[in-house]
């Protein structure tokens, strides 16, 4: 797939879930505005300028944390014992690699782990990580998910798109890294395992056809308000503060 | 059983909830050991010893307090205003007038305040407690509505049962007292009000036909879970001690 | 800075909790920025924006759900029965009075009770109301009541600090009536409430000298951020849109 | 009771946390009863019932589900990194290698996974994992570590204390398999590592001197509850039924 038709349209892949699929779809504007937002651009063509970069690192590492608390609430809520331990995965995932990802590139940066630790959390980083942890509480497995969605596999297209371009000369090295990182087969295929985790708690909760449910409209509407906060959060990032 | 048996009296009504009525008829053997107990037999003619209801109702005193908390849990995830509005007056009624009676008739017989507060709770009322303070943190609003309902629409039915019969001679007051509070016009139209919440919850989820939801197997099995639950609970009545 | 210095006038009351008093001073500068933010000299001398006014009213309705939820989880983690019942009265205050008050003013200005509901959060709103709900759910009750005081308290010192100035001619009927509920002696009565339920759970749970306690610092920093959300509260109202 | 009593041998270790022998001092005779069951004296000498064992083995499956689901929530509530890393250690443990024992024996006995799943939890099994949620829910990472402490450390002890002692001849090569378990110096040093945890947070809420605390009395009864329901528990496994 050449990433114009990927940028043009909804040609995307789905990771084998059509249910992201239409609520991708649902969310069409934010989804755009998300996985081509100018931080995305900026990455890609290496024009995104550092201190942008470092700040997001920053916000990201905390936003990890919270996220890996979100899928620990997945273990609490999860009603399947194959669903716990895909959860628990995640979270060891999440507090393993992905941190030491950003703790490697930081500290290689100056920053250190402490200060990552200190850092203040920015009003994005908030809405978002604590909207997703409240939908677990308010709802059920589905809201939980719905609300996980677009950061797992939005990342996955955006890694997935962007690792199949070419890299411009002088293109920071760092940027070369993430870009990479979610663009690797790990991360793919683990954007194929939470979109399976996905269906599956779709069918077994809304049946054969989840999109007539009376609950299709309200998970649509986590998802897209999932997504419009990750566009915030790039917006934090490329405000490079708090 | 027959639906004849299963009445057996005028109380077997339904509140205007089909989806409780077939909860119900779908864990009747759970529900006629709860509702027709030796310990409401008891209750009913008298025979009840008062060490047992004494000490039913010092562990219902801790029950309502949990159950309450488990009211306040709906409000936090019920999706609509009407529904978050309905759930905290039922806090309100518990934490108020039925606490009240408890303390009031408990202080009659010589059990202060502080001694109700003060008492250990019995292993079949942590069950039942904490099984629904679960069914809310683990699932969504139907989850808990489902574990809510037994308690609420069965002493319901009880209360109405047993005020419709006659009073034998010499029956404890306070028994009396505990007849007439399930069976009063009050507590009868509260039971109507949660069937009510009830009904448009299961609505607003799961469409027109619930039953048909891949959900009612699993929701249906925490009404009976609740259901044993509450047989236990007049277990513990019985035995009277921890 | 000088008690004085920090109030400014006569409204920095501590509505008798030391506690809330040495939070609001270790968080100063948000504090500061909160209670004196330009929507708030704007409500007092008049020159707010209509529009302003009006789409803070619309998330801040809103905002009061999510809050009516956090006092909810207040019951369920209330650890006395007379904290379950003073948070249950927030509860009935919030979905009661408070919220009727911005559907009688929205009317008046042709915004419906069903434009209310169907409104987007803000993403200042979602982040300050889901910060609060996970402050519950990470933590205990004290998380929670750090994370719930600078709303309601600082409404408080606002509207008694408005109220006791003069209403410049020509004000908006709607701004007086903001500040004269925000001033009045039921509002009022509600903080000392409220900080009396602060106090006694500090009490409770850190003894005597609750800011000698290792937990104190982390619980001021929930006072600080909840504090810098309320600043973004303002913030969003004053760019009058998403 | 001297210590050497409430040993009554060499197991009575406090894993390296003196807020865990004191916990077990103050709820001495449950914790004796716990430790000391007439159903681990009957695995100790290969008098237990073989039904008791599977019966037991059966609602431990059960157990384990919801034990990893409350640690999870110790996840959602740690407030640093490593104890997110320690308490998503342990929910590994228990989904991996603990589930797979009784899966292991079980299977040999004829009892399939799927029965396993499909078992009902008798009223003891939904006690004490519910009450654990729910300590979770309602207070904070103290409340819940003190309610999963019983559990992990009362099992080493156990553990210890037999696989210290002979086996009996002819004693069922099950019951010496459980008894290794939880003797292995994996299994000691998972205590080891969970008092430390433990001890971790305590000294962090609390300060210095735990027991001067005012959150002390409640914590120690948190504890005894959760021991008071391991008692219920092997009550439950020698019954041989729900």
């Amino acid at each position: 797939m050449s990433s114009a038709d990927t940028a043009g349209n909804a040609a995307a892949v789905d990771y084998g879930s059509p249910c992201f699929a239409a609520w991708r779809e649902a969310a069409a504007p934010h989804w755009q505005a998300y996985t081509h937002h100018p931080f995305v651009a900026g990455l890609a063509d290496g024009s995104l300028p550092r201190r942008a970069f470092l700040f997001y690192l920053q916000q990201d590492y905390l936003f990890l944390r919270h996220f890996a608390r979100a899928w620990a609430l997945a273990v609490v809520k999860a009603d399947t014992l194959a669903g716990m331990r895909q959860a628990a995965a995640v979270v060891q995932a999440l507090l393993g690699e992905e941190m030491q990802l950003h703790v490697a590139i930081c500290e290689r940066e100056g920053i250190s782990a402490a200060a990552l630790e200190g850092a203040e959390e920015a009003v994005e980083n908030l809405a978002y990580t604590r909207y997703v942890m409240d939908a677990g509480l308010a709802g059920d497995m589905l809201d939980l998910l719905a609300a996980l969605a677009p950061c797992v596999l939005g990342y996955g297209e955006i890694g997935a798109r962007l690792s199949a371009g070419e890299a411009p000369p002088g293109r920071d090295a760092a940027y070369s890294e993430w870009i990479d990182t979610y663009g690797s087969s790990g991360y793919q295929a683990l954007c194929v395992e939470v979109a399976g985790v996905l269906e599956d708690a779709l069918a077994r909760h809304l049946g054969a056809e989840p999109q007539g449910s009376p609950r299709w409209r309200a998970l649509a509407g986590r998802f897209a308000t999932a997504t419009r906060l990750e566009v915030g959060f790039w917006d934090m990032g490329l405000r490079g503060r708090p």
